[in-house]
């Protein structure tokens, strides 16, 4: 039987207890024609305050020998000043989605018909984000000046290389292709006209290349009015890594709630382990009380089985995920929604 | 009498049509009380294509003669490729923008008991956004190596200052003590260290200043959320250059469209003159179509009569647009429009 070795990191607030529900669907899903191995790093803020490490050369090492990783969420308390300037998020998550150059960050949105968005017409709304994840405003590249003085300067910078956007753009037209082939690039190139024309010419050169796949573009501020008054226009989106950040939390917002938001750190190469993960974040102030809402994390781990070819899985979690939101108890536990779908699943 | 000059440039597409409406209310609104001196600009993309010029030292020196100017919208057919790397936006806009010093970006979202939302359930919307004018990722510190080869490195950077994020957010604070003291900054602070460092520690020093204030703060992707699901959490809103240009379409869209959404580009020390336009843009594909909606160019030149000091008559502008969004006819003409709101503030 093939051997599927996991990468668990639960990470904080309500991580674990989402990315445990995650995990009875996968096994549920996989049982049988899988024999998976699942490993647990404990990383995250409690485990930075506990030990003073975020994430050493030894356990991204150890990450490495996976075949993927599902994350719950990262993050302690915001209000925290040990944990001040994104410490966790960058020295974990992005430290993670850099060093296995997850350079495909895809997060796809639908609404579902059970669940009601807060427009009044939404439309159809079924697109898929495909976001930069290892350049842009990202990269960490900033510093400043005389900081904490009356003439401080602080810098970032985006840094944006040839490479690093004709591999996600291709990879947006072979998604593409397989959908309604019809691509937006998003980006703000009357303004940041560097960034911007490298995307514009390598969208336009990729696209001579896809002759049947339809292709627009849109600055970044118009393409949030059409998220609230149209999002039906889009099919696949390519942006970078800031510009997605900002529309797949709105697209999450529109499609009813990023509780249903799932997405992939995907490294396309295959030579690091993927990442799938909720986009919701760790939510502390309601962890340890049951009521998390799994179904981003669990749709996630279908993204995963997805990834490692396992569509036919992917698709009974889908399955069981689209049947339970339509017919979902009120109030649910956590674990309850993970029970119902563990059932779904092995029903099917 | 008081004299006036307003310098008027009415740019590209609808700009001039919603313009000229715009002027009428004025007239309307300020007759009797001030020698209103109007001097027109041809400047825009139709402008650059005759003569080459997009905006010379002798103009910016002709139109800082003035007290004020009012802009209607500039920018070409975007696929035109002499138009290319927003040349006409950079030039013009952004040009005058940061040549007069126009830190405050000012953007009240408001919406009108009358309009209909794209939200189902928005709930109070009424909130200022007060954007960066003259930082941020706007300051053309961009730059390309190995252009157009397959190692092309494209940077953006970002400068921000201690002095130009001081002044920005003291005038915020400003505002939310005339409005319901609660304002929230808006930034990336978890991904955008150095800058955001700088933004956060500025505003909590500002904020010691006023007790009475209460302050939160919000990712950008996060504050997207909550312009979908609950957009009364808002009052004002400080932040960056590019976030705001962002969020402010984000915001005139769930009002009911950008067809209402007024800005100022203001530089508060009056050393120059501030800049009103309508955040819409020139719309080609309906300009002579006497379709376009004024209101927003309207609503523009109240926020220009309050910025002169005539608070009396921009409070006449807006009950005026208050009461014909009311009770609008449709459908309506560009001219009709503004002949309307004409008749309504000289009944007032
Ligand atoms: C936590 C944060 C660094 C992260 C990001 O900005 O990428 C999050 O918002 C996301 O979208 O996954
Ligand atoms: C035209 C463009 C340069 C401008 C901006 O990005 O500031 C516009 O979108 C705006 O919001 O006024």
């Amino acid at each position: 039987m093939e051997q599927l070795r996991l990468a668990i990191i639960g990470g904080d607030g309500i991580g674990p207890e989402v990315t445990s529900e995650a995990r009875k669907v996968l096994r549920a899903a996989l049982d049988g024609t899988v024999d998976l191995v699942e490993t647990e790093f404990a990383l995250g803020a409690t485990h930075y305050l506990e030990t003073g490490d975020i994430l050493t050369d030894e356990t991204i090492d150890a990450i490495a020998e996976h075949d993927a990783i599902l994350l719950g969420a990262v993050g302690g308390d915001p209000r925290d000043p040990r944990l001040a300037g994104g410490i966790i998020e960058r020295g974990l998550l992005l430290r993670l989605r850099f060093a296995f150059d997850h350079y495909v960050n895809l997060r796809p949105t639908a609404l579902h018909p059970a669940v009601t968005s807060p427009l009044r017409d939404p439309g159809e709304v079924d697109f898929v984000v495909v976001r930069e994840g290892t350049e842009g405003p990202y990269v960490g590249n900033g510093g400043s000046l005389r900081t904490g003085t009356p003439h401080e300067i602080a810098n970032e910078t985006s840094v944006n290389t040839a490479f690093g956007v004709e591999r996600v753009v291709r990879y947006a037209f072979d998604l593409a292709e397989t959908r309604s082939k019809r691509l937006t690039l998003v980006h703000k190139t009357n303004v940041l006209v560097h960034a911007g024309g490298l995307w514009r010419r390598i969208t336009d050169a990729v696209a001579a290349e896809h002759p049947d796949v339809t292709v627009d573009y849109l600055h970044v501020d118009a393409a949030t009015i059409f998220l609230v008054d149209r999002p039906s226009r889009f099919d696949v989106i390519v942006t970078d890594n800031l510009f997605g950040d900002i529309l797949t939390d709105l697209a999450g917002a529109i499609a009813g709630g990023i509780g249903l938001a799932a997405s992939g750190n995907i490294n396309p190469d295959g030579t690091f382990p993927s990442m799938f993960e909720p986009v919701h974040g760790s939510a502390p102030d309601i962890a340890g009380t049951g009521t998390a809402d799994p179904t981003a994390a669990i749709l996630s781990a279908a993204l995963l089985a997805e990834h490692l070819g396992h569509a036919d899985a992917a698709r009974r979690i889908r399955d069981a995920v689209d049947q339970d939101v339509a017919q979902r108890p009120a109030p649910t536990t956590t674990s309850e929604t993970g029970d119902r779908i563990v059932a779904l699943v092995a029903a099917a």
